[in-house]
């Protein structure tokens, strides 16, 4: 069975906060109103927990101490290895001088430019990571498509 | 203000679509009695929806008809341009048997191996797109870390 299926690797959690560290970015879910939405963002590991910077758009207004889960994923060994880790916890704006005197200081510059003058921490509950052998047809070239009936 | 701001730039559709039938995998969230989730899923673009693969577990059961978000991203022009492309829509199992036999034949091999027994159908409601050129620093080596306080 094992040369047929391939297991998922479950990561230890200190495996999960190296590769968040090194991560370049990531997405963030959050439940508006009952409605998924998910948002890309670049982030810094900070003390256990994940900072990062937005604008006072819908990312900011809505998890405001909402929970959040937040996904990052990448390869390993030039592609042969996929991981995914994932944390959920409750995100809040940094509002204290001291704090924000600390944050500025963090290599936490935005992805795109434009106005991102909130920072925000995640405060994690869970981190989960998984790595795991792609599917060589996984790659599935959208090219092979089958003819539309 | 231009030299110091690049703008977003917003995606028509047709581009969105474009960069969705190339993509290799995505992220899908949704909300769990108020608790965001969010799983990597690789898909396929049929006839203006999206086709994806799961298992019996945690992402087929809560997204059965329940509103969901899926994003993509990735970067052209050898890292010089990033785009990041949101479908909102709701997700469904594919049941019928024709549907079920249309869809076996599309290019969708699950990015993981392991029961992926489930074809999902997700019918956009709102899909939109960006792209925007990604600041030098963002980068962010996270070596530069700021010695801790």
């Amino acid at each position: 069975m094992e040369a047929e299926n391939t297991p998922t690797e479950i990561l230890p959690a200190h495996e999960c906060w190296r590769l968040l560290r090194n991560a370049p970015f990531g997405r963030l879910a959050l439940c508006i109103q009952g409605i998924p939405g998910i948002f890309p963002v670049n982030f810094v590991v900070e003390h256990g927990t994940i900072v990062f910077r937005t604008s006072e758009g819908t990312k900011s207004r809505f998890s405001e101490k909402a929970p959040v889960a937040l996904e990052t994923d990448g390869t390993l060994n030039d592609g042969a290895l996929v991981w995914s880790v994932i944390v959920h916890g409750h995100a809040a704006t940094i509002n204290q001088t001291s704090e924000l005197l600390n944050t500025v200081t963090l290599p936490l510059h935005p992805w795109e430019s434009g106005r991102k003058d909130r920072f925000m921490r995640l405060v994690p509950e869970t981190i989960t990571g998984r790595s795991f052998t792609p599917l060589q047809a996984s790659t599935h070239p959208q090219g092979a498509r089958a003819p539309d009936e």
